[in-house]
């Protein structure tokens, strides 16, 4: 077999064999094969796409490049649920607790990466004592016992996957369908997930700003999902704006809270509530998405969701008060409203932009080596369709910093006010369950 | 600027700047743009194809990427010729010769190569005594005494397009108009050339198997010569069989030597007038192709080609005897005449596959480092369109070795007799003089 007849035979719009995208990927990862001939095979894939079954075999075969997690000895269907990224999203801190509190074993793994805020386990750090060194053993009793641990990121997993988008980052070839897909569940299924629940966002702060591009992503991971054998649904959600209030890690946890008291942001419960169902379905601890939208809506109301989050706090040296005394989390030194230069009612609030600039605040990580800042932020009082008075606080800033001229400048830049009538964006475009 | 953006915009379709192409073709010449992003820009322009402006602005690049040869002591347009490369094809023994005869300064560099049989360098050096080791003084004296001189490639030409055809070998793109024409026009023109001629090849024998592809081809390259100031003309020809009767360095020396002296096969001395034609029109020896050919068919009738040929061989140091008594040439030890099988009409003559056979016989180099040897070869007897007797003979094949079953099976799998009426395949399908 050659590299040669393998990008030949892409560049002709042919399908592969599973034999020579195992090929490819082996070669690739042990340097066998170099990067400018698998620089010129993903530009082919950019352009002629994959088949189905290419997917789901290059999917596989990234995750057989390195170390699987083994999680056979949590009882129970293991549902892991993916985000493509958005701005102000704090889902997995409301929908592990939530749907372990219905009994579906959450053992989430988790990073911290590069963005506008921190990963789950630096928002989840901003408890005070909270760790997630804790030993394999350890994790899976955890979530046996409470049905819900957290654990960082460890092992050499998919490094096919790592080593390709690397290389997709500098050839222009990140934006294509079928390595997206198969890069994001390869990691999903080396991290030992049964069933996968997929959030794609849209819009101006999501990767996929279009609607039909959000579509095709989400498609083709349920399609990978399902052919190699990962009961897999998807959510198609809007990113056009934040997500609920709430942007920086503290205050993502404090929004957290309150959202699983049931006072949470519309959006943000109702986003939760709809993927908290179908994770509750793959787990089988309902029989469709009524019944598990039931068991979960009670669960906020009857307090037991709030009651496992403390309960998963402690398990990991975390404080549980904070969860009643959300002021114990990190604060930022000044809070700063910003208040509504006109009356109207807000047009639009580009996501991307408000990310940036509690990421200059200090709220993100723009390498790998910065510090987060884990008390400033970002907390908005008004979104798009509700209206706003003259002089009216728009947003609250918090930050360590009292000069806050530039953030200021970029977020009155990026909110608009419109006057004329304004429909809140829809939540929700679509559901895959199949 | 970034070669990511320039990757970028050529995969989304866009025309890149010639400032973006030459930051491309220096910034990858002198190594500051790695092969995986060189890559991944050649797979995105074939399938973006590229702009007339694009392609033109690319030749400039490559042929700034290293040393160009200055000819502007030669008195007169320099008008140079290219064929695509086919099997039997002689014409620059004989085109040299014959449009020098007529006035036309023939400034030749030419190299070795791999191939069937050897390159033009090869062939003459079968003439005893032959060389093409002049100074480039020499070089330029000879060709404003004699019109006409052959010197061995030397300095650093067009060194982008060498490392750009590197990696297209080992990426598959190597078959896109665009960087073919390129690739093509800009040795071309490092090399000097006022004028080109372009021979494009089509048929099983040739690069371009399909006519549209040839046709596009041609198109590009008389687009690309005419936008950067070197008037260029082109002709599409068969090479379904191979050209001639000869395939084998003295063979085909001993066919061109017939020809100047108007004995030559129809198909070699059609091609080599109507190449010759364009030559002379662009070397501003004759206003229009008519006058062209009446020339040329006059010094053909008359001895001045063939004479001129002599000189040519004598002032480079070679044997013109060797011009009236070819027996002089490199002999094979054996001459094996191989008979038709059956009675008909030859139908096929499949050309590459019989410059296989020619260079398993040692006409040829498979790498840079084999030997040829001169004298062997094949010589046809019939062609396609041809009526033969069975038991009569097809071709000879002129060999050093005596047990030549291997090539003889080779030889008869391709070629094909019918019994049914089959035309001569058309010579020359196209010329385009624009």
């Amino acid at each position: 077999m050659r590299m040669y007849d393998i990008i030949e035979k892409k560049r002709d719009g042919e399908e592969l064999t599973s034999e020579e995208i195992n090929y490819f990927i082996e070669g690739y990862t042990n340097g066998d094969i170099p990067d400018y001939q698998t620089s010129a095979l993903l530009m082919a894939i950019y352009f002629q796409d994959m088949t189905e079954e290419e997917r789901a075999n290059l999917t596989l075969a990234m995750v057989e490049s390195g170390d699987q997690i083994n999680l056979s000895d949590i009882n129970g269907v293991k549902v892991d649920k993916h985000s493509t990224g958005g701005v102000g999203d704090t889902t997995t801190l409301i929908l592990a607790p939530l749907v372990a509190s219905v009994g579906v074993p959450v053992a989430k793994m988790s990073g911290r990466g590069l963005g506008h805020t921190g990963g789950t386990i630096d928002k989840l750090e901003s408890v005070p004592g909270f760790h997630v060194e804790i030993s394999n053993d350890e994790f899976i009793n955890l979530v046996n016992r409470n049905k819900v641990a957290v654990i960082g990121q460890s092992g050499n997993l998919t490094p096919a996957d790592k080593k390709i988008y690397g290389l997709r980052d500098v050839t222009a070839t990140v934006s294509s369908i079928p390595l997206i897909a198969s890069s994001i569940m390869s990691k999903k299924i080396a991290s030992g997930a049964d069933a996968i629940v997929l959030d794609v966002k849209t819009g101006s702060g999501a990767f996929m700003k279009e609607l039909k591009d959000a579509q095709s992503l989400a498609k083709a991971m349920v399609s990978i999902g399902n052919k190699v054998g990962r009961n897999t649904m998807a959510v198609i959600s809007d990113m056009s704006q934040p997500l609920g209030y709430a942007i920086g890690n503290a205050l993502e946890v404090k929004e957290a809270i309150e959202t699983l008291k049931g006072k949470g942001p519309e959006d943000l419960t109702e986003l939760c509530l709809t993927l908290g169902s179908q994770m509750v379905v793959l787990a089988k601890q309902a029989e469709n998405l009524d019944e598990a939208r039931n068991k979960l809506e009670e669960n906020l109301r009857n307090g037991k969701a709030f009651e496992k989050f403390k309960e998963f706090l402690e398990s990991q040296g975390g404080d549980p008060s904070v969860a009643d005394q959300p002021e114990l989390l990190p604060q930022a030194k000044y809070k700063i409203d910003v208040p509504a230069k006109e009356a109207g009612t807000v047009s639009e609030i580009v996501a991307n932009e408000i990310g940036t600039a509690a990421m200059m605040l200090g709220a993100g990580r723009a390498t790998k080596e910065s510090e987060i800042d884990l008390g400033v932020g970002i907390v908005l009082h008004k979104k798009i369709g509700d209206s706003v008075e003259k002089g009216e606080t728009l947003l609250t800033v918090h930050s360590n910093k009292e000069d806050i001229e530039e953030v200021k400048q970029l977020l009155y830049k990026n909110i608009t006010i419109a006057s004329s009538e304004i429909k809140a964006p829809t939540l929700i475009y679509e559901v895959y369950t199949d």
